[in-house]
């Protein structure tokens, strides 16, 4: 599994020293896991300097308030590009795809995406760079596992975008989010087994 | 679609007037308005009392702080019976199930779950009495079409509690909580078409 993300523009708006885009990463990371701990709404831009470990001047160069710090970290999230292992069979693809989103819902992304699921409806700006969340991230994973196996004839054309694709990945976010259960591989497993593997033979086989 | 709710006991702590539970649902109500409006942070027990238009002495009498308050409104929630329709055939009993999830989604009852989604996990006595939240309430629904179906001899016993019963209603919740775009009916019924059914008929249909 690849994890890339777009780089972002290297702006030096006061003709100071160019950014560093490595400490980027660290102030994104130190907001992940402030907004999971405390939520958004008792997140401060001077919580984040300390946690990141960094000045607070080098916060306020880069982002004027704590709304425009957030949304820039989710849209960065999102920008993100899973490139999903190419085991070369559509059920283990599937597998490795599974298991990474078990491991985002498990990390600091996971706990920070639940913390602001109450603040988004609040705030239209963090809600456009909301969008459809990590979901979108996942969807765009499945859709190049869907078009390798469309590729090797082990799915008809035309997966990505349906619901039934959106169902591959459903339980997994149902369980997280809604219930008290904790998300496994083995639940990835029974997920795939159970839902994944007979919704697709039974509409989108070569034969179906 | 019958709803009912498990009477609260009558209780009069102080010797004072019996409480009156038809004022229960208008607290109750209220504080479901309040908590999607500002969220459980912002929420105070005088503003549940002027939105529900009764006196603060009347909360105070019943509930000693916020949490009480509204860990005691989620046990409420969740003790709810739906007894869905019964329409004689399994896709319509699904269909029906499908639709009041979408209402309940839509209404007071789904933005006060989003808001409190951020909060269960900071707070324990909320997020035990939250438990799987509308999941649990709407798995039991789904518990009843099953047991009517397996009686018909429409599907094989041993549905329900599975990965698959979980499935069916996954993509409407991962829509709801993770996507900007609207649940609609429509949307239920691809569920119910490209979903819901197709995974019944592959593995639990009475001939599979």
């Amino acid at each position: 599994m690849i994890v890339t993300q777009e780089a972002p523009p290297v702006r030096s708006p006061r003709g100071g020293r160019p950014r560093d885009p490595s400490r980027d990463g660290v102030i994104r990371a130190a907001i992940l896991r402030l907004l999971a701990e405390v939520g958004y709404g008792a997140l401060t831009m001077d919580a984040v300097a300390a946690e990141a470990g960094v000045g607070k001047a080098t916060i306020y160069r880069r982002w004027r308030t704590k709304q425009d710090l957030v949304a820039d970290t989710i849209t960065e999230l999102n920008a993100t590009t899973v490139t999903p292992a190419d085991t070369g069979s559509l059920q283990t693809d599937l597998r490795e795809v599974l298991y990474s989103i078990v491991d985002v819902i498990n990390g600091p992304m996971g706990a920070a995406t639940r913390a602001l699921l109450s603040t988004v409806t609040h705030h239209p700006a963090l809600g456009e760079a909301f969008g459809d969340g990590p979901v979108g991230v996942w969807r765009r994973a499945f859709g190049q596992v869907f078009a390798r196996a469309e590729a090797r004839g082990e799915l008809r054309p035309g997966l990505a975008g349906t619901v039934v694709a959106e169902a591959l990945m459903a339980p997994l976010v149902q369980r997280w989010l809604m219930t008290g259960h904790l998300v496994t591989r083995d639940y990835a497993d029974e997920v795939l087994g159970d839902v994944a593997l007979p919704l697709l033979r039974a509409n989108w086989g070569p034969s179906a």
